[in-house]
């Protein structure tokens, strides 16, 4: 079988933390690194730590404005620079100016963009595109390197579903979301699964700008269905949380007739759907005020192809 | 042996939720029964539920300008109503007017205040006084049904901890602090807990209007001390995190010489006291702006004589 074509190095790279202000293992890893970056340094490779949203990281809140994740598409980078722009878009196209522009040439080949959920997520990498051979090359390895601890793959290329983040004006956006952790809380725990996760990724770019080839592989994804909504009376209000048999159980199996909601009278709400899901981001803090009390997936299985650097002989 | 004289039979019991705006459970409850009062209905007794900070609820923050649960001193409440006094200066005038005033015949004879926290102190009531009997009779009588649950007594007595919260404007102030569960999220296991504790407090007056009597008791409970700083930098930020020996295990035991910190370079900061401390509050997230890494508490034993109401035959 002849070999795909090589794939070009990795120049630059890029760390992200606080796109979210309150998700503080990123924040603090990364304003670490700005001062002593050995930890990040790989050869061959220029490696950028970079806190996106520093208004929000000094306030430790998510946003300002508006969500800095949501912002990265053509209308919002496309706005002028006028006084009443919020902060987030306006943050938005200096990054993208910096580290794209999307889709072109001189966009950065990769950004690792750290979050932090309440969900009982544990290590998850956020993929975009489920034919990006480096990236799911890139997982496997991480994947096999964190083991025994999982480190789960969630697929976000939904149409409906997929944000415009702040990661995807790089080639190939990893979003790296480590939880349970509550907002504006550092757990020793979870930053060291996520610091993890980073030496992996960047060893693996050394691997591969150093000429390791790859084989063919293929690894299991929860590709993103839709999100599900809570239960909320006629003025907004919530009238029903998350279930304690779904609480802390995102990745498993949710069946039809499974409870999902429990209402304050303590009425079980069902899952009525037809075929199994996976839910994830259960409970997740930031997302009540999108209305959002988890997110279906299904279980996929995704595969990439043999993968080796073209620079290299 | 004589009797202790009667103790007035309670009138006037508030319940207030959303001091803290994002801590989820009180302001659910409170919602719910601000609708539908039944399950906290008890006969002979004024029962209250009251969002104490709706501004902050609503925004689903700690707090809009200053923290509600800091300023009930003579110092705030004393302040006259200019347009620039912070939101909740105000609102704690409203609410010593309509609850208070503090340490008058008039005021509620019982606020229990509900809070959450991130820290993992599991069903807690904290109280301002060591020598309430009453708080101390209701607490026994807690701890009992809450049982085999563990409810834990935090005694918030000392003159340069003690805060002056929104429940103090009550002859007797009952804080309930349950965790752990991130701000903005709402967990049904956590809301249970509150929940019965909110049951049995009411019971317990109901028992105690009823002509009840209650023998003398002593509890054990958890005096503050002090509070212990995060480490940091010359900019303020943060070189260590809570160690994971420490995590998670607020109420056990800090011998000299056990790790309370680790540097992001892996460093351990151990605990360098005279005596054992028993840790609580450790990392919550709303004390990072506080510099508050956890408290130090001695473990102490409570007593409280023998209770019974005046007015009962
Ligand atoms: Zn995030
Ligand atoms: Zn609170």
């Amino acid at each position: 079988m002849a070999d795909s074509p090589g794939t070009p190095p990795v120049k630059r790279v890029a760390i992200f933390g606080g796109t979210h202000g309150n998700e503080l293992s990123g924040v603090y890893l990364v304003k670490h690194w700005l001062k002593e970056n050995e930890e990040i340094t790989r050869s061959g490779v220029e490696v950028t730590p970079f806190i996106a949203n520093p208004r929000a990281a000094e306030k430790c809140v998510r946003y300002i404005d508006v969500d800095l994740n949501r912002v990265f598409d053509p209308q919002h980078l496309g706005k002028e620079n006028t006084p009443d722009l919020p902060y987030e878009v306006r943050r938005a196209k200096e990054i993208h100016s910096r580290f794209g522009p999307k889709g072109s040439d001189e966009a950065y080949d990769v950004i690792f963009d750290l979050h932090n959920t309440t969900s009982h997520m544990g290590s998850t990498l956020i993929l975009e595109d489920s034919s990006d051979a480096f990236v799911i090359q890139m997982s496997n390895y991480i994947k096999a390197c964190m083991a025994p601890l999982q480190c789960m793959v969630l697929l976000l290329d939904h149409p409906g579903m997929k944000y415009s983040t702040t990661r995807s004006v790089s080639k190939h956006p990893v979003g790296v979301e480590v939880g349970p952790q509550a907002h504006g809380v550092l757990r020793a725990d979870i930053l060291d699964q996520m610091r993890m996760i980073v030496k992996h990724g960047l060893d693996f770019i050394q691997y591969f700008n150093e000429g390791k080839g790859f084989a063919p592989c293929s690894i299991d994804a929860y590709k993103v269905l839709q999100k599900v909504e809570y239960p909320r009376d006629e003025n907004g209000d919530l009238t029903a949380c998350i279930h304690k048999k779904l609480q802390d159980r995102d990745w498993q199996e949710l069946n039809p007739g499974d409870p999902m909601f429990i209402t304050i009278d303590g009425q079980e709400i069902t899952y009525e759907g037809e075929s199994t899901i996976h839910p994830t981001f259960i409970n997740e803090a930031a997302y009540y005020e999108k209305n959002h009390a988890f997110t279906k997936t299904k279980k996929v299985t995704i595969v990439a192809r043999n993968l080796r650097c073209s620079l290299v002989q």
